[in-house]
């Protein structure tokens, strides 16, 4: 992977933004390396995606922001610019189901997917093993039914604490409190199962077992006051047959899931989704 | 294609099903080309589609279905004994969207699907001229918003007069009534659009993409009284991303319907689908 | 599908290029409404797709590529400018096989897929009547296989005559002499079965079948000199089980084959596939 | 998942097998809980899986096997009977790519696949850390280019020596010599990339690359003296673009990797895998 330096921005669209910005990298020598632009005809707004090779500009990542600051202003530009090189710090938060959490681990060890890990967040004390032989620091926060504040205040203290821009629930299986996800708005990462149809209320495997249904799901998505709700940034399916008591419908499920999440968390950590209402731009 | 019969049948589970069926099969010098069964655990039922070689049994359809009679009477069973060789005959109803219509009419003028068309129905007129370009018979029967019953009337005079024994819902886009559902009950297929998650209400194209879903996708099931909640036949889905606009769905959902019709239709004709309460066992 | 210039070419890659093109447009007043770049760092070669909306502009489509004309000398530019308005005008050639024909017929009328045809050619007569049906001009060109030369010269007039840019080859089971495929290079499309493995030799299907493949398999791909060898357009699978006859084998793979085709030909049709060595760059 | 004995057997098709096994099963008892048949038409052979609940026997396995005995000599059958309960051994070999340990590892501790790990063996010392994790043994055997047989004669000799019956490739990179695919026969998995088409040679994915394929594959099968030519268990593939490097592929590639090979792990776990020839019969 080399170095880029990464502009990411959305605007009201008009005519001259690719070049405006153009101009600007190539005035300070800057080398496109990879570009990809979006307009939603709908709404009129224009998404953009940037990398600019590093040792192509004279200066440091500073200054670039400050070179774009006025054009931004201008355009009334969402924009960030992100060094390629500087992994992103994650929380990662589980409960006691291993499927996601020893995927990312193995994709994060093997430097496949690239990011720091600032630490693990269980309601359970479960994974503990696993992530210490990796060498990553572990809290054990007890979320209890009667009284879940104090433990999300724990967690949010904990998060705030190691600098984290990233939070991966990795079958996290509680709710996040609406707080903690407005202070890491577009930042907390959620993978939960998907079904055709839908079914609302408890135990939805089952349900889809009764129903019969022939492809199961997951979805993984930005999590936001509304829950499961939140800006979807990949999806896919598995097939299954009636064949599939709902065991195997829960075990295929968790195939999907952690490979979905695998997929969004990457996506994410190279900075190619973009949120623009409750839906995403994911530039792959 | 080889010539068959088909035995397809459903009953309480208990010891020795398959045995006694087996045994019945074997006294008369029956040769089983094929069997498939299933044991659902959850309601102790069982589920089975056994071909056997017409040609190794001394008698016809009749005299076989006589011989079963009785244990199929001892153990509860629902059964159809069908000759492979005998076409169903099938009406198509259609609207004004050509894509599964003109797909299906290729796969049977091709003998791809195996069956006959009695005749196609429509609200509109816009198909008359492909219709009769094959050589099939075509009726024009209004439905107005007004006044349905006349309109569904007359298509219900038409599929009795005609010995239909299957209704395709070729994208028809109007609501068959509880009771012709009732009166062709597992023998009208639909094909309907299908999203993770589902979204209820109109346009609903439209609200997927505000929500921007990555896939798309479509269902193939029998029409009951409850409308789009009948048994599942088939479902499929489609990768979409950000670039596709409104149309750009629609279309690419165009496509996995008219794929995922033509294969349950398939399964339909060649009887691998049992209907247990709401969900299906279907033998590919 | 509003009214727009595509500008899609391919060049050595350098700094500045986007910015140059960008620069040109916006002089003009052109709204660049849909753009795409890629650079292949192993040869250093850049890939751009740029949609600029028609009525952005105070000129015509001549005037426009005029005024491209220099720029797209100085950095050795392969450049097409295209009118999106402009539908091609396509030649099908066809064989006895329905699927892919019936398929493309129904896309072309329901203007799902934009383009003109401008005639069906076919070594047989079985495709005459759908063709007369939809209102085509049909050539019945025997190709003898002792005398291949006369009928493909027979073939090279017809194309040549009706003004054709592209060439489907939909199930057409000939090959097209190499000058043809050299005359209109990169304007033919093939579709044809894949494997993984690939079977080399007669009979594919039956190879596949004894293998025990579990996917079947289609490629669209640009006709060359080298036969099936040409750069690839588009590819899909289907799962296949071991209940899968020959002939079912046969069956899902036109399933693939004219979903792929039809793919391939819209990424063609809207000039989303560019050409490099022996692969492609498809902007979707 | 219940306890049951699977009878799985293949041999010549004639009238009256399932009858025949089913009268012996249900004399003693047996409650068949899961069947599938399959006839293979082209060379008239018969194909079974069947699981009787083992509860619903008055008997052990060994008896079992013996009351079978005569039956499975009269019909020529190549007969297994299997306890459920008894998971099998497995050995794992593995080089110094984590993507397919890590992901077997964590489905074998959650019990999602149900085996004994009897030790992991491999030419580099990389994964111990790992594999002691997990509690398991681990033996580094160097396999030197110059001097193969040593090597591999003591691998034959840990895996002889843990009784295992199983042993799966998890990217091992090194060629099983033809004597121990032979003594272990339809017992070695391996996993390997697949393309379509194929490609021969060194460095597959950056051939795929320069090819600009659009799919990505992997194929899990037995290793045979014919190295990856032998029966395919699964496949499966993931799509791919332009913009994807060879280092994509590559990474691509793994996800598909370990997918199809713990898919095709558990088929022959539960023992749904039986061989005819060089392909497989698989009762999912």
């Amino acid at each position: 992977m080399s170095h880029t330096y990464r502009l990411i921005f959305d605007c009201p669209d008009q005519v001259g933004i690719v070049t405006r910005v153009g101009d600007l990298i190539t005035q300070n020598g800057g080398w496109i390396s990879q570009a990809n632009h979006h307009s939603e005809a709908d709404n009129n707004w224009f998404f953009s995606r940037i990398e600019v090779k590093a040792d192509s500009l004279p200066f440091e990542l500073e200054t670039l922001q400050e070179k774009f600051a006025p054009l931004a202003n201008e355009l009334n530009m969402n924009l960030r610019i992100v060094d390629s090189a500087a992994p992103k710090r994650v929380v990662l938060m589980v409960s006691k189901g291993t499927h996601c959490l020893a995927d990312l681990l193995d994709r994060w060890k093997s430097k496949e997917l690239f990011f720091d890990i600032a630490c693990v967040i269980s309601n359970h004390n479960d994974m503990r093993g696993l992530c210490e032989f990796y060498g990553l620091k572990y809290h054990h926060v007890v979320i209890d039914k009667d009284n879940k504040q104090p433990g999300f205040d724990e967690v949010e203290h904990i998060v705030d604490d190691c600098n984290a821009e990233t939070i991966v629930l990795a079958r996290y299986m509680q709710i996040i409190p609406p707080a903690l996800c407005l202070k890491y708005k577009y930042q907390v990462i959620n993978i939960h199962h998907s079904f055709l149809p839908s079914f609302i209320g408890a135990r939805p495997y089952h349900q889809a077992h009764r129903r019969g249904v022939k492809l199961i799901g997951a979805t993984c998505h930005y999590v936001t006051e509304q829950l499961d709700e939140g800006p979807i940034i990949e999806q896919d399916v598995v097939r299954v047959s009636h064949s599939a008591a709902v065991e195997d419908l829960v075990r295929l499920g968790k195939d999907v899931e952690k490979t979905v999440l695998a997929r969004g968390l990457r996506a994410h950590l190279e900075d190619r989704v973009l949120v623009h209402g409750n839906s995403t731009v994911v530039f792959n």
